[in-house]
């Protein structure tokens, strides 16, 4: 069950070959093998079509379903598609784009150049053509850039037995049968009813009566993570997408919600490890765009981390007095910095996944006061310990043990608070990374070490 | 649009409140309220609940429609689902606990006191009951502990006539309509066919000829992860959960894999912060949970960059010679740590969602050796600026600047290289927290300053 084994890939791929370079032609053979091509899933087929050479690829397409063909064909990048379409008669071409979901389109068009869009665009009929150009005026990140044009639309008049022809009639071309969108004659969204409730209606009742008005939708220059939120939050298969008049736009599918979340929890985490999120994948992110999303945060974080120079030069005479005191210097800052991260790292995701607002700020702080004091002391008795073992003496491992359990209370402290008080500012509190946090305790937790430790063993 | 705004929310409140104490009874009034209230998304219905009195959802609850208000009941935490369930009218809370999706069922029935879930299992008929147990047998986190039975089932030798008109009699209780799964006497899954194939199909055909025989599915033991990806990958709205002979077990909604990946997401987010992950939300997590999850980390890196100390101690006579160099000390390990923790978040993520392996290693070892020179280039320039600025004179700038450089390449190196060989261990690779590599990285950089310093300033 599932999937296209390795071995059996490799043998597929012969069979392929061997027909479409066969004497007499592709059919010679019989047409058994293109049967067996069409039962894997478009997604195991594109990965398949990917291995062929071009000519193979021109070769096999046109001798396949056109909407099983287009199926696959949106499981490629853009650039591949636009080679395969506009190398293909344009007959074939024309068909696989209109069988092509339209937010596929759409992101194809914006991905190459205008002059190959308009050669593109010039293949559809006059009124998809109008909608293709309307969705690609949205903004990225955008409720509209997700949006498809292929969803059923059904008017209010209409009753529940002519809705149900109406859906299988356009069931081939749809994203989704799970939803009719209930349009007014201005085409405006007034209703909703499920494929569900169609089953279930009378078939001789007025959809108007049958429709849900309570209509849930996303805003077309609404973020696409509010869309995200809205869909999985009412546990949608589709959210449609509306203008400022309540006209529908189109719908976005939860399988570009799915790739939503993921993208933006990938840009969490690395806006938390302290560097700018990729947008490609990882291999597809040249080394210098490695660099410059790297750099920038390196060299703020550097410039933020320079003041603990300054903090120890402040205290060169009373490290000159106990060079030992300087041993300990990595070990604190280190756990403060740790410390610090676990906070953020916890209160970014609950903040992201709305477990925490700024209301709760006092609630947070409490908390965090609280697990911060029986860290601290935790790791103050560590301190304690290790510093006995280097035997630098019980003076010197109360000093550590006494910094340690403030350093830890207070990073615990700057953990909770700025993130909250960046996203009350409308700041993603993801930028404060975990270097972010590191470095900000780095110098106040050794100032606190150096005072702690001129007031205990009474040096200047 | 959207939602129930909070005026309107306290306005409705009021309305219901007055309505279920009326003198005459809550239908007294008419049902024109309990129309609006049933006018609501079920999701919010659910919020609004919870405002209630105990004694006020009791008497709400029979009022509304039994699929209506068991959608909602999905929405509530099992704990709150059993309180409402038994203290209702065994009659309406059977009936609810019948209209309620299986999956969510099943989960109610392990969150509450054995004694409690058998009172609940014995109002369900014995054949759904015996679905029920055999669901809840499947360990947390696999595929079987999300399936759900709720699906459409037809046999092969079923027409696609009659099959469209069993879908319409079982559309009320069935997660979705979107596919039907085609099973063969013993029940095992050989096919599964689309509703938009079987719109489009001839209604006198054989399902067994119109079936998609290419059936994708997970094992009810399989991660939940790798059903969370299949379902993803091929971007179906549900996947089918089969066992070891493959017959079908339940289904896997999309609603559920979204959960799935949020969860994997804030795990991953949490592990890299350095804390082990919360398994309840940040407010249901008491204090001493907080504590727990993130103490031993905190203490795993104490000790690990606990050599920090002994590299120091080792140099303790450089030291001597030359305090200014302690100056340096958080500034070098820290920008060493954050471009270890850069790298980790970049991998860690690339890893998760399957765009680096371990096969890559070579190729990845290379791009982050490239991306650390030009890192370390960078910061070594800056390191030299700062100390200058400080006013140590320019050949500590010079030893400040070169190990900037080797520490900046050495980071990248071991944070590029860690990832990658633990998940081929076998090891969450994100376990490999941006506070761990900072540790790793704190005493080898030491070292390495330490060393500069002395070949270049000629101290022993």
């Amino acid at each position: 069950m599932a999937c296209v084994e390795a071995t059996d890939r490799e043998e597929l791929l012969e069979t392929i070959r061997g027909h479409l370079n066969a004497p007499g032609g592709p059919a010679a053979g019989g047409t058994a093998w293109l049967e067996r091509v069409r039962s894997l899933q478009p997604y195991d087929f594109a990965e398949l079509l990917r291995e062929l050479h071009p000519y193979e690829q021109l070769a096999l397409i046109p001798l396949l379903p056109r909407d099983y063909a287009a199926a696959a064909l949106e499981y490629l990048e853009p650039v591949e598609q636009y080679q395969l379409l506009h190398q293909l008669s344009p007959d074939v071409g024309s068909e696989l784009l209109l069988e092509m979901s339209s937010d596929v389109v759409v992101d194809l068009l914006l991905a190459v150049h205008p002059n190959q869009a308009a050669k593109l665009l010039g293949w559809l009929p006059s009124e998809y053509r109008e909608q293709i150009d309307r969705l690609m005026t949205f903004p990225p990140n955008t409720a509209g850039s997700l949006a498809a044009v292929d969803y059923v639309a059904a008017r209010e008049n209409w009753t529940v037995d002519q809705t149900l022809r109406h859906i299988r009639k356009v069931a081939r071309e749809a994203e989704t049968l799970s939803y009719v969108y209930v349009l007014d004659a201005r085409g405006r969204l007034t209703g909703v009813v499920s494929l569900r409730e169609i089953f279930l209606a009378d078939p001789n009742a007025r959809l108007a009566d049958v429709a849900n008005r309570d209509v849930i939708a996303a805003y077309a220059l609404d973020d696409q993570e509010e869309a995200a939120r809205l869909l999985s939050k009412y546990d949608f298969v589709a959210l449609p997408v509306v203008d400022d008049e309540d006209r529908l736009v189109g719908i976005i599918t939860v399988d570009d919600v799915v790739d939503v979340i993921r993208d933006e929890a990938s840009e969490d985490i690395q806006k938390l490890g302290g560097s700018q999120p990729l947008t490609e994948s990882y291999f597809r992110t040249p080394v210098q765009d490695l660099f410059r999303k790297r750099v920038g945060w390196l060299l703020v974080l550097f410039v933020a981390e320079a003041y603990t120079t300054t903090v120890l030069k402040h205290f060169e005479t009373t490290l000159s007095a106990d060079v030992a005191l300087a041993f300990f210097v990595p070990l604190l800052v280190g756990t403060g910095g740790n410390t610090g991260s676990q906070t953020v790292a916890t209160l970014v995701r609950a903040l992201a996944v709305h477990e925490v607002t700024f209301r709760d700020l006092f609630r947070v702080i409490l908390r965090e006061a609280a697990t911060g004091i029986l860290l601290g002391l935790a790791m103050g008795a560590a301190g304690f310990v290790r510093a006995l073992i280097v035997g630098v003496g019980p003076h010197l491992g109360v000093v550590v043990a006494t910094s340690a359990l403030f350093i830890v209370i207070w990073a615990s402290l700057v953990g909770a608070f700025l993130p909250l008080v960046l996203h009350r500012l409308g700041v993603d509190p993801a930028v404060v990374s975990g270097p972010l946090i590191a470095t900000l305790v780095d110098g106040t937790g050794l100032f606190i070490y150096f005072t702690v430790a001129r007031m205990m063993l009474g040096l200047h």
